[in-house]
This record gives structure tokens, C-alpha cells and sequence, in this order.
């Protein structure tokens, strides 16, 4: 395959045709062998469904049961809520869609290609197959992320009341089985569907429409992911501060069933923490998927070692699901063996345990596949272990980050004591600075020397061999490093199952406790009886209070670690997906190289440009929180009534749910809608220009949410600190703590969680709109001065909603209809 | 002059001459011009001298000269303190600089250069007389800094009792002049003593010496502005908090002389707030300077185009001291006879006033000069109205840059309204989440959009007339950009003195208001008559006291607005000076300019590096005012004696000063080797490593200072409204927003404004480290295995003190000396 044929657009890219490489010994094709991967794929599904089917069956008392439905019922309907969101937002990016590849774009087929179309015997398609084939798989990447989120939050609603359930037993170790098991069956599904789409891609959709199937795939999933994302995040942390400012205002505990925002935060607690992880899940793993595919279709000329390339990338994902449910069983048997009997027992060893013994398999399995399949790629024994070295670099990145980040936010760390003891003299003041610092070092460490260090390893590790034996051999040299940054953020993800399952532990034990208070189980009428009748059990509530208070803590901690392991993939997998731009840019790095150096000012005027995105972005996500959560505290303290009743009323509860779901809604709606329009006006003033704003978007992106995320994680632990390990509750130490922490909340779990998808849709999003922008030629083949007129006209548009962002969003003028 | 001379380091540049050219239709040549500008510096000199003869003698009462006097005294000890400190910081430079000029160093002059300086009949200096003047000539810039810190300290403590005095007068007018009375003498008296010593070098030094002799003064200034900065930023601050929290804890008022804190915060007004800012002006308007020269110098082939451009940016900066004085003439022309007899009076509008006369002249000054210096450079007509309009940008920005600031920080702002709003009914948490958001809008919109916006117009004015008859005619193609980055700074600068006198009228009147509280003037018996029968007048207090409070509030606004433009300048001024280094690692843009591009891993590696600095330099600098605060807070608590005292003892005040000194110095001690040592250790690790680190640096510190810095100020003024408007002192509403503002008081006063030397001692001093690090090659010139361990050892060097700085600094274990 001649280079010029790289200089084309992600459209463009042609499959090699998979059935032409045997592997093991000339026993089996790749296509073949693909082919019986659907199968891992649908064991893998099976899993998943056969544990939340047992998972339904667990007993639990009907007050816990009518909790968790009122739940799952609201959770429903915000979802269906966001569900036309998204639709409309799809509108937007299918509107360039159509402009482009329906229109503007020139004949999609050079002769070079069409002659090699007709070689190869494949048919060529016209653009409104592949306008109809981008969209659907857009739609097909939408539902998608939709749907393992609708799933993740079904599961984690049966997992939450069980749970509660699981502790009036005494024993710890079911309360700890089921969040995991919960999360065990979404990390399954999730991984398993994504695979089972992108093989159907690879083996069913013609070798020539791949492109367009695997980019509009990507979009969709990104699209849904970044909506739910944010849209999830601002909901949860309304919720979450409405609730805890009472606390402070009516000296009232957690989850009182009186006050009228428990509910709305239950909700959150899915929303933001379960829905919005799983859909960036879902989207994590396919855009990382996609831009290794693009990568090695771009970056590598001969279809032998694309192939090659291609089936070790795919079996290595396939071994990851079989590894997870391993490591599954094994960390499973040693921790039944081990607490069976147990009636209290540290959370935090078997789910560490878990992650350790993930990683152990899963790098095993890499360095296996490596060797079976390509080791002796392009005639070369060395390459495979360079290769598993690096995707290792990054799977131990995976279990050496959340270590790195407890040092920040752990209730062990000098910085979270720190915050607690700069409290005691300085109040909420040196309370929040202190927060602040510890995020700011946390950037320093966790950003720089670990990210940072991580990736210099993995571009160390890729000059191995030189050009002589090395990487360089089989790739455009100048891409080999690009290739192992990609690599690096595969390497992240290779725990996959287990990696959400730990992180969609957190939503259910955080739930597992408001359904305990919120069915109010111990003043029910002959409760014992019944509990001894139905259930052959003797409740010990206060026992069962400890072991939920304490697994919620084990949740918060898995929690916060794996935010950093999902930032550190964005930025590392953006600049695979920014390298496929500048493939496209420099016509295969032939043309117009010098103008990606800083010495071409554009491209630093891009940095400028992208990293004050990301400022706004920061803002504009807190800004609806802070919004929103005032007007539900407003409407909290109106209603809320402390004498003479159990609980709030529904009405009541529902109002804050539904001023939750405004404000979510409307944030989410101007924060995407300006990353599309600033998306396409970066794109449209100049492709250089563009490449310097994504970069600027993905470092300062990867900072600022570390940063966020660390400072919010130090602020939760150290009000954790002073709760539970001074019991200071009610002090003005607390008063003080409670202050930082809900500072605290929009920076974890609005602002800085959103990053990774915001940053992937502007890059993917990007590729599209760039190639868009470079069609506005003149003759004289100079950029048509109708491209900066829809530059600034995008511009201004975005500006729109950059300022209904902050203006349209402020307290002084919203309302929240009632 | 050929083209591969430009590949040498600072050091080796040499000037062009001066007397071989002739300028105003032949009739004075170009040494005779400059060396007649002498007598402009010296005049302004003199101008600055008289003001402050004529502070001096204003009438004061000895109560109020008291207290000036020990604030006085108390700053100078601190200065003297602060020169052992920045002393021993200079040895480590200076061993750098020793080691490298006057070892590792090869010959310093090649063929061709030795050729051409005998063909001029110039004399060949060696190794000894060129590191004697580069360390003599740190040490005048070190002297410069500390000279003009100390002067305007002294004006100051002179200025702030007058003013305090002249508010019992009853008329507004010398409430105003006052203050900015000292402002112009400070701002004259630095660019004219900057001028001065440029000049001497220029005129008076060999001119194979000079280049050694402006890059020595450069580091020199920049350690000096740094550490004063630093040091000065956290000592105000630790002073303001520890002063502030009293205010809630004790419900005293604000300089409350029985509080011992006040007298420290007076003393940190100095320190933080013209101590450091001086030193930094001086050594901001010296770095961009120096950029400039080595700019033309490197990038400008033809000697006579190098002549006219040096002399043409002279006679600018000289025509800028005759230009601010007239504007200060005009100004206190309408102002003296506009409010002769106001008794109150709006004092921001004269001071607006006085920025837009200056803004004007400074314009037309500009044109004027391009007109009659380069109307014709190089047979080409336009270039002189390009050239002046690219600095008329920077110019521009540097009256419009305040204005879109007050958007986010003026006490009209819908930003600094929804910070108070946001406080009523969510206190302290949306208080400080408001303020952030604020800042984080403040980042796009000022560094984005305005300042980025801004660097484009210069950009794509740069680019008229091409490569035909554009500024690509004279230097240079690919230098352009830079070019016009460097004048934008140049331009941003461009109202000298009236900028410096601006930003200095807070902290004389912060000072004033202070010093009328402690001088416990309205308490002294007969004091009516005794300032009747001496100072022949009335006094009214109240009125009086309000004059001040109002003041005070106009010196916050104009200090707020003057810290983007100076860190507007670090960031374009940085680019000019990294282009230095750019021309030195690819032998002048011959050879390795790949690697300045972002398919070359170490680049883009190192970009993250330099971000990672930015936000632990943040956190370190904001670790060393918590600490610092809560011994001073815990301090006072302990001391305070409220009932049965008029002031609090002197003792007790001095101690809370001491623990102000003493964070200071170990929170800039650490600070200060921290970026040395990484700056060594990224400039060891690889050169365009070096590079993405700096540009890493230079983005993200804007973005960071000016979100902090807004941030800081939208909390600042939020607190006014509720104070002054809303007359709500003492409520809850009050106590959210006094957290909200000691949040911000680190975030604007110490870690944003010393943003800006940081990052240009970084830049000044990675230019000698990264000529020192290349010269370290193994016989067939490739990197040395020597420069990597170097750069390890570097490295770690650097994480012990930043460890220490958060380690060493925590609260727990930290002692406060009593």
C-alpha cells in the first residue's frame, strides 16, 4: 500500500483483509480467529447477565425494596430526560456529518485507491452509503454508552437495597460481595458489548466502509458519554451539597429521612457516580480502540504487520475479559475462604487484592499474546517484547496511580491531615487552602512525575532498536513514539472489567446507606419477627449501620483512584487520535511539518487557545452546581419539616429532584453546545492553529482534573477524619470541613471527571471538523476566505453560550419554578 | 554578518556600532543620540528625586509620624534580612555561571568571529574578563532590584502618614495626589535607573562585552524580583489572614491597635505590595528589554537594520519618561482644578484618566518615533507603521487588559454580585466556589480571548507585506511572530512610570488607612487645638476616616488591574527570550528544527514538565502563607489583650512579624531552589525538552496567575459590597465572605504575582543552563552519559525541596519560635 494514500482522512482508511494471515503456526486466519473472539464476547455478556440475575434473587425486606425503586423510577426518568438531550445534541453533529461527507467532500476515491479497490475485488461505495453508515454507527455509539449506563444503574438499584439487606445478617463479607459482584457484572457487560460492536465492525462491515463505521462509532459513544457525564456530575453534586448544608443549617445526620433532598442525592449517587462513569467507560475503552486501529492503519504501510498488529491488539482485549472473570473468582475464593465467618472485616484488602491480582494476569496474558502472535513480527524477535513492555509500563500505571494519589486523599496522608489541622486555627479558610494545596501538589506528582515520567519511560522503551531493529522498522519513524503513547493508555485500561467493577463499587455501598436510614427498618413494627420469620436472620442494627458506614468509606477511596487512571488514558489517547489528524494535515508527514513546531505561531496560539477552554470549562461546570444546589437549599429550608414527621413527603423530594434535573440539563446544554461551535471555529481559523488548541486541551485538561480531583478527594477524607476519627460531628472544626468538602464536590465529581470525555469529543469531534474546514479551498488551493468567515461566525456563536453559560446560569435570574 | 554567528549563545553577541550610523538626515549619529538619552534618564532621575524631597516635607502629625516611622524601621529590617537571603541564592547562580563561562566552556571564540572582530579592530576578551563582567553585572541587577524596592519602600513609609495626615484637611484632592505623588516618583525614579544602567552597557561597555553583560544583569534583576516577590508575598499575606481571621473571631475591627497583627500587616502591605511589585516592574521592564536586544541581535543579519532597531526601541523607552510625566501634568492639571475644593470626590476617575492621557501620548510617541527613526529602514516605507502598530497592541492591551478585568473583579461585576449572591444562602461553600468560578471564567476571557486574541492581531499584523516587502525583508522569516510577540510585551509596557505609579497607590493608601487607626489620633487630648494651632485646620474624622476607606478602595481596583498586564508580559516576553535558545539549539534555525515540533516526544513530554511546575508552585507558595498564618493566628489569639489596653504591646507585634519573616524566607528558600535545580535538571535532560518545559512554564502560568489573581479579586470585593453596601459587618453573610477572601488573598498576592518573575528567571536562567548542558558531548557528539546522570542528580536535588516545601512547611511540626 503506497504512503500517499495515508495522506487521506479517517474515512478513507481501507481494513486489510484479515483472512490473509494465518497465525499459530498457519493453523487459523486472523478473520477466523476474530470470529471465534464474538464468542469471549458473548461469555462475557452471559457473565455479566447471569450475576445480576442472582443478584435479583437476593432477599431483601420490602421497606429496603420501595427505597431502591423509588430510585431506579427516578433514576428512569432523568435518564429518558437525557435521552432527548442527547438526541438533539446528535441533531448538531450529524448536521456536520451529512455537510461534509454529503457534500463538500470531493470524490471520496482517488484513482490510486479506486485501482486498488478493484484489485482487492471490493465494491465502491458512494457518499451516501457512508454518510448513512457514519451516522448509523454514531447512533449505534450513542446507544451504547446509553445503554450500559441504563444497565449499570439497574444493577447497582437491585445491588443497593440487597446490600443493605446483606448487613442485618452481621457478617462482612456479603455486604462486601455484592457491590462487587454488581460491579463485576456492569465491568463484564460493558467491555463485553464494546468488543462484541467493534469485532462486528471489523469482520461484517465491508473492508472500505470500516472508517466511517469505526469514526461515527466513536463520536456517538463520545457524544453520549461527555452528555451523561456532565449532565450526571452537575445533578449529583446539587444534590449532594443541598444535602449537606443542611446538615451544618439543622444539625440533622446523613440521609435524614426528613429532609426532602435524600432522595434527589440517591439519585446523584447513580447519576453522577454510576451513569457517568459507565457511560466514559464504555467510551474510554472504544475511542481507545479506535485510535490504536487509525494509528497502526496510518502509521504502518504493510497490510502483513497491520494485520498482525490489528489481531494482537483485538486478542489481547479478548484475554482481558477472560483474565478479569479469573482474577475475579481467584481474589473471590481467597476472600470467602478468609472472612467467611468474619463479622468485621477491612473492605479495602480483598478489592486491593482484586487490582493486584488483575494486573499480575493481565500482564501475563500480554506478554503471552505478544510472544504467540507477534513474536517474530516483520521477521524481528525483539519487537514483541518491546511492545508488552510498554503496554505494561501502563498497566502497572493502572495500580501505581491510585497508590500515588493516596498520598494526596487517603485518610493516612500528610496532606489530608494537614487540611484537618489547618482547620482547627484557621477555620473554613485555611481549610480550603489547605485542600487546594493538596491538589496543587497532587498535579505536581500525579500529572507530572508520574504521567509525565510514565509516558518518557514508554517513549524510552520505544527507541529500542533505533531504526536499525527497532519500532522504526515497521512504522513511519517519526510516529513510533505517538504509537507507544497509545500503547501506554491501552496498558491503562488492561484490567477493564475489574477496573469499573471497582469503581461502580462506590454508587452501590454510598446507596447501600441511604437505603438502610431511608426505610426507616428499625421502626418498623416487630421488625425482629419478621426479619427472624422471613428471613432466618437476628438483625443487629447498630452492627449493620458500622459495616455500611465503613464499606461506604472503602467505596470513596476505589472512587477516587481511578479517576486519575481514567484522565491519564484521555490525554495519552488523545494524542494517538491528534496524530491521525497531523497525518491528514502533513499529507502523511510529507508537507508541512515545520508549521507543528512552537516556532510557527499559530500552533502556540492554539496551546493559548485550548488551555483557556479548559479554564471555562472548570468554570462553567461549577457554575451549575452552584446554581442549582442554591436553589435547592432555598427550597430545602422552606419545606423541610423536622417536627412530627418520619419522612419528607414525595411531592416534596420530587421538587428537588426535578431542580437537580433543570440545572443539570441546562449546563450540560450550554457546556456541550460550546465545545461543539469552539470546536469547529478552532478548526476552521487554521488546522495548525487546531492541533496546538487540542494539545492545549489535553495537557491543561489532564492537570486541572487532577487537580480537581485530588483537592476534592484531600477535602472528603478530612471531614471523613474529623467524623469519624476525632467524632467532631456538630463541632465548628466540622462546620469548617464541611465547608471544604463541599467545595470539594463540583471540583471531583463535576468539573474534573468530565475532562476525559470532553477532551476525547473535542479531538474526535475535531478530526471531522478539521477535515471539514480544509475542503474550503480557493482555486489557487489557499484557504478560502469563506472558512475564517465561518471560523468567526462559529466563534460568536460559541461566545453565545459561553456567556448564557455564566449569565444564563446565574442565581440572581433563575428560577427554579416553584 | 553570516548567518552561522547567530548559532552562538548570549554571551558571545556582539553589538553592532553605534557611531556608524546616522540618524535625523545624517545629522547625529547613533552613540551620540543614545548617549544624549542619558541626560533623559537623569532627568527623570532628578524628577523622582524632587517628588520625593517634596513627600518628605509635607505636614504630619506626630502621632501619624510614628507610626510610619515603625513601619519603616520594621520593613527595613526585613529588607536587610531579605539581601543575606538573596545573596546566598546568588552564589548558587554564580557557581553555574563560574562553572560554565569560566570552565566547561570552549574556546568562546571560533574562526570567524575572531576574524571579524580584528577586521573591526576589536579586542578579544577571554574566558576571566567575560565571567567577571556577567557575575559583576548579576550583581547590578540584583542591586537594581533591591535599590528601587528599597527607594519605593521609603517613599512609601513617607507617603502613607502624609496621606493619612492630609485626609483630616477635609478635602479629597490631597488624598489622591498624595499617594499618586509617591506612585510617579517610584515609577520615574525605576525607568530611569533601568534606562541608565541599559544605556552605560550600550554606550559604554566593549561591545564583544555587552552581550555577557545584559544577559548577567537580566539574571540578576530576575533573582532579585523573584525572591522579593516571593518572600514579600507570602510575608503581607500571612499578616493579612492572621489579621483578618481576628476580625471574625474577635469581632474587632479592621487595624484594631490592640490587634499585634496590625502593624505586621502594615509592614506586609510594603513587603508584598511595593517591595515585590517594584523589584518586579524593574525587572520586567529590564528582561523584555534584554529580549529585544538579543532578538535583534540574533535574528537581524544586516548591522545597520540592528542599529536603526536598537535605537529606535531606545528612543521609545526615552520618550516614554518625557511622555508619562506630561501625562501625569495633564492629569493633575484637571484634577487640581476640577476638584480644588471637593470635599469628596470619585478618585478612580483621575486615575483612569491619567491611564488613557498616558496610553495616548504613548501611542502617538510611538508612531512618531517609527516615522522619524524607520521610515525608510531598509528602502522600505511600511515597515515603520507595521512595526508601531504591532506595539501599539501591547499598548492598547495595556489600558483595555484592566478594563476586562474589572469584569470579573470591580464591585459592579456580575461576577463579584454572584459571589455575594451565591454566599446568602449557601455561605462559606458557594462563596469560595463562586470566587473560583469567577476566576476561572476570568482565564478565558483575559488570557484567552484578549490576551491570545491580542498575540494573533500582532501576528497577523506581523505577516503584512509576506516575504516581499513585509518584516521577513529584514530578519529572519521564520522569526517574525516572535518578533511581534516580543514588541506586544514591549508595548503592554509602554506607559512605564504611570503604570508603576498606579499599581503603587494601594499600598500607600492601605497604608494611610492603617496608619490613622494606630496613630489613635481622634483619642489624643486637646487634639483639636494642637492641629488647629499647627497645622491650621478643623479636623472632621469621620469625614476623614471615610476619605480613606474610599481611597483604599480605589488603590485595591488599580492594583487589581495591573496584575494581568504584568503577567501578560511574562508570557510574551518569555516566548522572545526562548526563541534565544531556539536560535542557539538549531544553529540558527539550520538544523534540528523537528525537534522543536510536537511529533518529537520530548518536546511535548516536556511541555507536561513545565505545566507540572505551575501547579506545585502554586501549592508550595500557598503551603508556606497557611503555615505561617496559623502560628501568626494562633499567636494572637494566645497574646491579644482586648479589655484595659490601648494598643497592643510591642513585643507582641514584632513577634507576629517575626513568624511572618520567618515562613517568608523558608517558603521562598524552598520555592526559589526548587525551580533552580528543575530548571537544571529539564535544561540536563534533553534541549527541546528544555523547550516544551519553558513553553509549559510560560502558558500555564498565565492561565494559573491570571485565574488566581481574578479569583482573589472577585472574593476581595465581594466582602466591600457586603461590607459597604450591604453594611452587613458582623452577620453570618459577612463572615462567608471574609473565608472567601482569605482564600483568595494567597491566590492574588502571592502565588499569582510572583507567577511572573518565576517564569522569566526560569526562562533568563535556563538559557545558561541549556549552553551549559550542550557542552557536555562525548567525543563523537552525541550527549554525554555524564549530562543524564547530572540531570538525575539535578532532579532529586529539586524533589528534596519540594518535599520541604510541603513536608517542611506543614503546620504539625513546623514552630513558631516561642
Amino acid at each position: 500500500m503506497p504512503l500517499p494514500a495515508l495522506a487521506k482522512g479517517e474515512a478513507d482508511l481501507v481494513l486489510p483483509d484479515f483472512s490473509s494471515q494465518k497465525f499459530f503456526g498457519q493453523s487459523i486466519d486472523g478473520k477466523t480467529l476474530l470470529t471465534l473472539g464474538l464468542l469471549v464476547t458473548l461469555a462475557g455478556i452471559a457473565f455479566g447477565l447471569v450475576i445480576y440475575a442472582q443478584l435479583r434473587r437476593l432477599p431483601v425486606h420490602r421497606a429496603m425494596l420501595e427505597v431502591s425503586d423509588l430510585i431506579y423510577e427516578t433514576c428512569k426518568t432523568y435518564l429518558l430526560t437525557q435521552a432527548k438531550f442527547i438526541l438533539i445534541l446528535w441533531v448538531c453533529i450529524a448536521a456536520v456529518m451529512v455537510a461534509y461527507f454529503g457534500f463538500l467532500r470531493g470524490d471520496h476515491t482517488d484513482a490510486g485507491t479506486a485501482a486498488m479497490l478493484k484489485a482487492e475485488g471490493l465494491v465502491e461505495y458512494g457518499k451516501a452509503t457512508q454518510v448513512i453508515s457514519i451516522l448509523a454507527f454514531s447512533l449505534v455509539g450513542i446507544a451504547g454508552s446509553y445503554a450500559v449506563a441504563w444497565f449499570g444503574m439497574r444493577v447497582n438499584t437491585f445491588a443497593n437495597s440487597r446490600t443493605a439487606m446483606a448487613s442485618l445478617g452481621g457478617k462482612a463479607r456479603p455486604v462486601y460481595a455484592i457491590p462487587l459482584k454488581a460491579g463485576m457484572s456492569i465491568g463484564m457487560v460493558l467491555i463485553s458489548v464494546e468488543l462484541f460492536i467493534m469485532l462486528c465492525i471489523l469482520l461484517f462491515v465491508p473492508r472500505n466502509l470500516a472508517g466511517p463505521c469505526f469514526i461515527g462509532f466513536a463520536i456517538g459513544e463520545s457524544l453520549g458519554a461527555a452528555a451523561l457525564r456532565v449532565a450526571g456530575g452537575i445533578f449529583t453534586k446539587i444534590a449532594d451539597i443541598g444535602a449537606d448544608l443542611m446538615k451544618i443549617v439543622f444539625k440533622i445526620k446523613e440521609d435524614d429521612a426528613r429532609n426532602p433532598g435524600v432522595i434527589a442525592d440517591c439519585v446523584g449517587d447513580n447519576a453522577g457516580d454510576s451513569v457517568g462513569p459507565t457511560a466514559d467507560g464504555f467510551e474510554t475503552y472504544g475511542v481507545t480502540g479506535v485510535a490504536l486501529i487509525t494509528f497502526i492503519l496510518l502509521a504502518v504501510a504493510n497490510p502483513v504487520i497491520q494485520i498482525q498488529l490489528l489481531v494482537w491488539i483485538f486478542v489481547m482485549r479478548l484475554l482481558m475479559v477472560v483474565t478479569s472473570a479469573l482474577s475475579y473468582f481467584i481474589a473471590e475464593g481467597f476472600s470467602a475462604k478468609r472472612y467467611a465467618t468474619h463479622k468485621l472485616m477491612n473492605f479495602e484488602v480483598p478489592l486491593t487484592l482484586l487490582v493486584w491480582v488483575a494486573s499480575v494476569t493481565s500482564i501475563a496474558a500480554t506478554y503471552l499474546a505478544s510472544y504467540v502472535l507477534i513474536g517474530n513480527i516483520n521477521g524481528n524477535s525483539s519487537l514483541w517484547w518491546i511492545l508488552a513492555t510498554i503496554i505494561t509500563c501502563g498497566t502497572l500505571a493502572g495500580a501505581v496511580i491510585p497508590e500515588v494519589t493516596k498520598i494526596f486523599t487517603s485518610t493516612h496522608s500528610g496532606h489530608v491531615r494537614e487540611v484537618v489541622t489547618a482547620s482547627k486555627e484557621g477555620g473554613a479558610s485555611l481549610n480550603v487552602l489547605s485542600g487546594l494545596t493538596a491538589g496543587n501538589f497532587s498535579g505536581f506528582w500525579v500529572g507530572g512525575v508520574t504521567i509525565g515520567g510514565l509516558m518518557a519511560l514508554a517513549y524510552g522503551i520505544s527507541l529500542i532498536g533505533g531504526t536499525e531493529t527497532g519500532l522504526a522498522t515497521i512504522m513511519i519513524p517519526q510516529s513510533t513514539a505517538i504509537f507507544a503513547f497509545g500503547l501506554v493508555a491501552f496498558g491503562f485500561l488492561g484490567m477493564g472489567p475489574v477496573t469499573i467493577a471497582v469503581d461502580s463499587y462506590g454508587p452501590v455501598t454510598d446507596n447501600a446507606q441511604s437505603v438502610y436510614e431511608l426505610s426507616l427498618i428499625e421502626t418498623h413494627a416487630d421488625i425482629q419477627d419478621d426479619i427472624r420469620k422471613h428471613y432466618d436472620t437476628h438483625a443487629d442494627f447498630e452492627h449493620a449501620k458500622g459495616l455500611l458506614e465503613e464499606n461506604d468509606g472503602a467505596g470513596n477511596t476505589f472512587k477516587a483512584t481511578a479517576k486519575p487512571v481514567l484522565i491519564g488514558t484521555a490525554v495519552v489517547g488523545a494524542t494517538t487520535l491528534i496524530f491521525s489528524i497531523i497525518m491528514l494535515l502533513t499529507n502523511g508527514l510529507t508537507a508541512n511539518v515545520d508549521k507543528l513546531s512552537i516556532l510557527h505561531a499559530p500552533f502556540l496560539l492554539g496551546i493559548i487557545g485550548g488551555v483557556s477552554v479548559i479554564y471555562w470549562f472548570s468554570g462553567a461546570s461549577m457554575q451549575a452546581v452552584i446554581t442549582g444546589a442554591y436553589r435547592a437549599v432555598e427550597f430545602i429550608k422552606k419545606n423541610i419539616k423536622l417536627e412530627g414527621v418520619e419522612r419528607a413527603n414525595v411531592e416534596d423530594s420530587k421538587k428537588v429532584v426535578a431542580i437537580c434535573t433543570k440545572f443539570a440539563q441546562a449546563g450540560m446544554f450550554n457546556i456541550f453546545l460550546t465545545i461543539f461551535f469552539i470546536t469547529l471555529a478552532a478548526a476552521f481559523v487554521d488546522e495548525f492553529f487546531f492541533i496546538g488548541f487540542l494539545i492545549g486541551i489535553a495537557v491543561s485538561g489532564l492537570f486541572q482534573a487532577i487537580f480537581m480531583a485530588n483537592a476534592g478527594g484531600a477535602w472528603d477524607n478530612a471531614k471523613k477524619i474529623v467524623e469519624t476519627e476525632l467524632k467532631a460531628k456538630g463541632t465548628p472544626l466540622h462546620d469548617a470541613c464541611v465547608v471544604g468538602d463541599t467545595v470539594g464536590d463540583p471540583f471531583k465529581d463535576t468539573s474534573s471527571v468530565a475532562m476525559n470525555p470532553i477532551i476525547k469529543f473535542a479531538t474526535l469531534f475535531g478530526l471531522l471538523a478539521v477535515e471539514l474546514a480544509i475542503t474550503l479551498k480557493t482555486p489557487d488551493g489557499h484557504a478560502s476566505p469563506l472558512r475564517l468567515v465561518l471560523a468567526g461566525s462559529f466563534f460568536l456563536i460559541a461566545v453565545v453560550f459561553i456567556l448564557r453559560s455564566f449569565y444564563g446560569m446565574k442565581i440572581e435570574g433563575s428560577k427554579s419554578d416553584d
